[in-house]
């Protein structure tokens, strides 16, 4: 559970502002942002319900990193609200509604980076919200419209069993390929217990009708993780981590059991957690297309993504000699698996629009 | 206005946890708060009204700074509100109310270091609001208890003519003794349009019957603040400037015209500003008894408390060898003001609260 949480803060504050930070390099969430405007718009235009007799709107964004897509995600919200509010009412919403945008992100994310880049001509009050978003964060309905993008294939810890050698669930490779059942059961097991925590408290921070957005990378049924180009990318990465074992540089008890806690879940197994959960109608669950969808197939550029995605935790696990010695093969050796990857399946970007009952 | 907005955070960030750090001299603020809760408890007994149909209930410390205090704090009125909770419903405030608390501060206080050292078993939600409390930093009518603490007399910036050799109200010391009358007039001013906005804002954000608690450092009417402990201790610390300047480490015409924002009021001028925003009646403004009223008359720790307070803000200035120079000389000369010390009229710590009305 500790190493768990240590891994958190150092993927979520990969680098600061520099040229290797996150978020010079999110540019890919980016992009799923700007497809999934029109879609949020869209929806809060016919499926939210405006109170005109209160002139409060809540909006959070859970996971909200260090910006600036956190920035972009909440303006869209506004503005669509806003318009919603002027059709219904015929009046300025900038004279009747005030907002407050609730950012959460756990306790070790740099809110002091988030709070000093913040928009300078926001139309919101801002509060920054510390704490794990698979717990409560905010008071009960107290929220009209969540937002959660790209943070839910993020597990609150390693899947039970999959870092014991004794244990049938013993993971030798860094993920959840989907090759191994019983491996692929305990990553699924922690998947349900984590997406549920997440539901069930944002099922009690939503105002009755709010509205939830959740956007990220999920597998569509009957695809293992593997026969992605995400997947083999974290392959890749598992080869080029244990030749840097055979190097010596890292110990190889050590990397037999070091598991990513991410888990891209298939889309049945997300639908039924929502089912399960009970307090949301599902109003939209689609792949949406996305400009980045797959990577270019270009070691450095690939090596790149790794690094800044991946590198922190390594580096915290194995050192940063081993951390940069496996960046180094990961790009160099990254042409042997460019065919692999050419016939990759296709992943799946989710937009998901669930409405509290 | 761009020095003062260095000035401030350099302040409130005065050394994170080390030896020297705000949160280790921070115990004379703490045992004004120790000695205002009974008090605070005692007003939310009898002044608040608990509204038995609303689960949620919001407090709000402005100038929250990075901690301890502000946790003693803000628990301290969650506790009274739970034991006024129970008394008039018979209910437990447990399971019936759910509290948030909004720590506010300037947007480069640490809250990263606030939220990481945030109280393991706090029964509160928590969140972060930056930005300056003399404007709104939240929505209307979303607060129910306020509270702020040795906060006041920080100014949002230099008032206008003291930094100007040209001017009439050109201030040649380093902040208002009470001896020139322009001057006096200047810094009066830029606290009364401060004071102002302060409350203005919190009248917008307070729920009608909320209240909200100010603490801190005030001037009895017909004393002027040279003749107190504090302002002698500015005095010598302006002495030893002007030596460290004639050492040639700091430049003399810099020096003339340097400025601290701080105006700790008279009584008089705060009752007046409170009673021309109109919003709020004056339930409390008492003089409180504080365990450490005035400082003991140690030259080392009065070296070490000036230093923590106001060593950032000349480091900023005017360089560090100058600051640590302007600090040896502080101490070494202090015996020689001893005795005027000991015999300076009292200063005054307000215990202020304030209903909305």
């Amino acid at each position: 559970r500790k190493r768990v949480r240590e891994m958190a803060p150092t993927y979520t504050m990969a680098g600061g502002k520099g040229p290797n930070s996150y978020s010079q390099h999110s540019t890919y969430q980016r992009a799923l942002l700007e497809v999934a405007k029109e879609k949020i718009s869209e929806a809060i235009s016919t499926k939210l319900e405006i109170n005109s007799a209160s002139n409060r709107f809540n909006i959070a964004d859970f996971g909200c990193s260090t910006g600036p897509n956190t920035f972009l995600a909440v303006q869209n919200i506004i503005d669509a609200v806003g318009q919603k509010y002027r059709k219904e009412t015929q009046k300025n919403p900038d004279d009747n509604i005030e907002f407050q945008v609730l950012f959460n992100d756990h306790s070790n994310n740099d809110f002091n980076t988030l709070f000093q880049t913040l928009p300078p001509t926001k139309g919101y009050f801002v509060a920054g919200v510390p704490g794990s978003f698979f717990g409560r964060v905010l008071p009960r309905d107290s929220l009209h419209v969540g937002h959660c993008s790209y943070s839910l294939h993020w597990l609150s810890q390693i899947p039970k069993g999959i870092a014991d050698p004794n244990s049938p669930a013993w993971n030798k490779d860094i993920h959840c390929t989907g090759f191994s059942e019983e491996v692929a059961e305990a990553y699924l097991d922690q998947f349900k217990i984590d997406m549920g925590s997440f539901l069930k408290a944002r099922g009690e921070e939503l105002v009755s009708g709010g509205l939830l957005f959740l956007l990220g990378s999920c597998v569509p049924d009957g695809v293992k993780m593997s026969e992605t180009m995400k997947g083999m990318l974290l392959d890749h990465l598992g080869n080029c981590l244990n030749d840097v074992a055979k190097e010596g540089l890292i110990n190889q008890e050590e990397l037999d059991s070091f598991n990513f806690p991410i888990y891209p879940a298939h889309v049945a197994e997300f639908k039924s957690v929502i089912e399960d959960n009970g307090c949301f109608t599902i109003e939209a669950f689609e792949k949406i297309s996305h400009a980045n969808e797959e990577f270019p197939l270009d070691p450095e550029f690939l090596a790149t993504s790794n690094k800044v995605t991946f590198g922190g935790v390594i580096e915290s696990r194995f050192g940063k000699e081993a951390m940069e010695r496996t960046n180094e093969l990961y790009e160099k050796k990254c042409p042997e698996i460019l065919p692999e990857l050419a016939n990759a399946k296709s992943g799946m970007q989710f937009f998901i629009m669930l409405r509290r009952n």
